[in-house]
């Protein structure tokens, strides 16, 4: 594989951040590799585990850097690169790596010096796990990587997009383009709403008191358990996520709780044919799923095989 | 291992009775399986399958058979047992494995000779897949079976019933006992609900006009495919569950939806600190479920594990 980048900067070393680094390397789209990530001890444990050049500042790290990748929270993205943005070096390629894409742009934009390009990407990739111990490199392998180019006239704009992707696709990821509001509204969909009601579910059978805690832990295998992993994904991340794509989520979150309320007035009336008829679609979508290659086959997510 | 029973008869041939079928013979549990489901194609299938002696009515699975064990739908068991149960031998054990257990009693208990018992069970266990093809042997391996016994002072019943749950032990389950209502309402958290809205929001998801199906599907893997497994599940299975749970099933999901409206208005009001505040909570019990050996500690439930 012929190196894309020669330095990349990595702003926030957790389990993304981490994993692009680990990727980048073991997948020799780079030469190498800068971090830096507000939190000592996050520095720290990137300094242990290799992860790349670790460095104590956010200038000092993209400095020499041909892609500067911001991989903090959403809502911090912007304060992580204030500091260092007059300091990217000609030609400079930013990106980053946030769930939401129209916020983002908004506030890094004004961030930019006139010599760098920004293009915005989501790796539609993850893990319940947070952390720079967390990362591993295949974690984008067969996963998709949204870029939300800007509209950016400039001539060399088009090429440091291709480039972009050629990186992602080094590290084994699909790349697909979208423009930022519709990108916002289908994760909405596919990510957000899905993380919101699985905190939310968690959550209410933590506060009952008709069953206790260690009784719904005890039965979860019956359904519960497949909603706390996902609950289990880093908390600032997701406040960031629904603070900063608020529209997209409360329109489909409305139709979500107008749907369940249908649904409750159907168990409540005793509509045997309208409860049927629904699970009855609902099924179908996981056979599709599963054949687009985005979910195992295997019985309870391979879980519980024979053994 | 010593055979619990003699003979067992299955009424109802799919993933748990096909399952029961097979476990109870590897593991020796039983000398003999005989097994009838009213429909012919299933019992063809199970013919192939091999999974047990397979009849032609109800009468003739149950006539020498010291456990009988219904393992159809929630709201066929009346209709799958009424013919049988005259023929039931001196003594015979009537359980099931209905995963709401007030309704079974009352729909069952009237049709009961005065010569035998009803023990009623729930295995908490099972898959998104559903038939006879679906049943594997080790199903019920470290997953709990709950019976809750009727208040039955003939002076055999107590005995029957730690014979069942020998026959249960067998087969790899925890037993636990428990009152049918409390049951319902444990189940209706650990299992109803959670199905409830898996269903709703996959439904949901495939009726959306601004995102198409292929888009959810697509990009699946932030989060929604997690619910896509559970929404497989059986429809008629699922359809007489919230039937039979009516009202415990609406107490909870009562409470869901006021949690989930407080969080609307956290989003709204943009309180980033309550939304951190319950995302935080929720993680907690991820850790707990993994330490109660319910789920795998493996990352995305080790579905994307570095090949």
């Amino acid at each position: 594989m012929a190196v894309v980048f020669e330095r990349i900067a990595i702003l926030g070393a957790g389990l993304i951040g981490g994993s692009i680094a680990l990727a980048a390397r073991e997948f020799g789209a780079v030469s190498g590799v800068t971090l830096f990530d507000t939190d000592p001890d996050v520095r720290q444990r990137a300094r242990e585990l290799g992860l790349g050049e670790v460095c104590d500042s956010a200038t000092d790290a993209v400095r020499e850097a041909d892609l500067v990748i911001l991989a903090t929270p959403v809502g911090a993205m912007a304060s992580a690169f204030a500091d260092a943005a007059p300091a990217l070096k000609q030609a400079a390629i930013v990106t980053d790596v946030g769930s939401v894409k129209r916020a983002v742009i908004d506030a890094v934009q004004p961030l930019m010096p006139p010599h760098a390009f920004l293009i915005p990407g989501h790796p539609v990739a993850g893990t319940e796990r947070s952390g720079p111990d967390a990362g591993f490199a295949t974690l984008f392998h067969n996963r998709w990587h949204i870029l939300t180019p800007l509209t950016d006239d400039r001539p060399d704009y088009a090429a440091a997009a291709t480039r972009l992707e050629q990186f992602w696709r080094a590290l084994g990821a699909n790349v697909e383009r979208m423009d930022a509001e519709r990108h916002d509204v289908v994760l909405a969909v596919t990510s957000h709403l899905p993380h919101l009601i699985a905190f939310n579910i968690v959550a209410m059978a933590e506060d009952l008191e008709s069953v206790t805690e260690s009784e719904v832990v005890k039965y979860s295998a019956s359904g519960f358990r497949d909603f706390t992993r996902i609950a289990a994904s880093d908390p600032t991340m997701w406040r960031d996520v629904f603070l900063n794509n608020k529209d997209a989520v409360l329109e489909v979150l409305g139709r979500f709780s107008e749907d369940l309320a249908a649904l409750q007035r159907a168990i409540r009336w005793s509509d045997g044919d309208a409860l049927y008829a629904l699970f009855e679609r609902a099924r179908r979508m996981r056979r599709e799923v599963i054949e687009a290659g985005q979910d195992t086959p295997a019985p309870n997510f391979g879980r519980d095989e024979p053994s």
